[in-house]
């Protein structure tokens, strides 16, 4: 399960990146890959906390989500003066999340993790 | 009050807007503006259940936002299969929310609900 690879290119690849997690809706991440030198500014904001807080969220959204007709959840952004989060299903157990700084490029955060969550889903299977 | 204008043109300016909205934290909406040619894919998809559910996400992102060092909650998305739903903070007591179809224009969406939230803001003081 090669997990930490993909992690690393997503947070190459999207400008403003902070880390980036695949996550149980247990709340505890498989692998984390942090940018090197973002680890102050995680730390700051108290990202381990952020990512408890919101992966219970999506995980409320989830089970709500299977009572509505709108269909079941794909994408979760959470975004705070400090911290844009997206998050992205991977299987009914985990889920992808991405941190950026708020001048962090969310569109292309967005698309990055759209295409790696199927690569994560397979090292998951 | 005028919310109802701004609405209208927040839902004229996105492309694939099926219905944007004032809503309080106690999920009851303030005002609604719903595009006439999406009432049948506002209906099929059930809508109004979904910012229900939607805006108790909101606010229990917000009061656990409190305890957090991320800052406050700006901006969160839910995307499900048939649904992109963006919600923008206005005032401590209110929310836009604006929903759209899965092909609709995100990247405007956001700007737009930037640029609008002041406008309603200034209208509920």
């Amino acid at each position: 399960m090669a997990f930490l690879a993909h992690l690393e290119s997503v947070v190459t690849q999207v400008e403003g990146s902070v880390a980036c997690s695949v996550m149980g809706f247990d709340g505890i991440a498989v692998e984390t890959f942090q940018a090197p030198q973002q680890a102050d500014y995680a730390s700051q904001v108290e990202l381990s906390s952020a990512w408890v807080e919101y992966g219970n969220t999506l995980s409320q959204l989830k089970t709500g989500a299977e009572l509505l007709k709108a269909g079941a959840v794909s994408e979760v952004s959470v975004n705070t003066e400090k911290l844009i989060t997206l998050m992205r299903m991977v299987t009914p157990e985990y889920f992808v999340v991405l941190a950026l700084r708020p001048e962090g490029n969310y569109g292309k955060g967005r698309y990055v993790l759209r295409v790696t969550a199927p690569k994560l889903k397979a090292e998951l299977q």
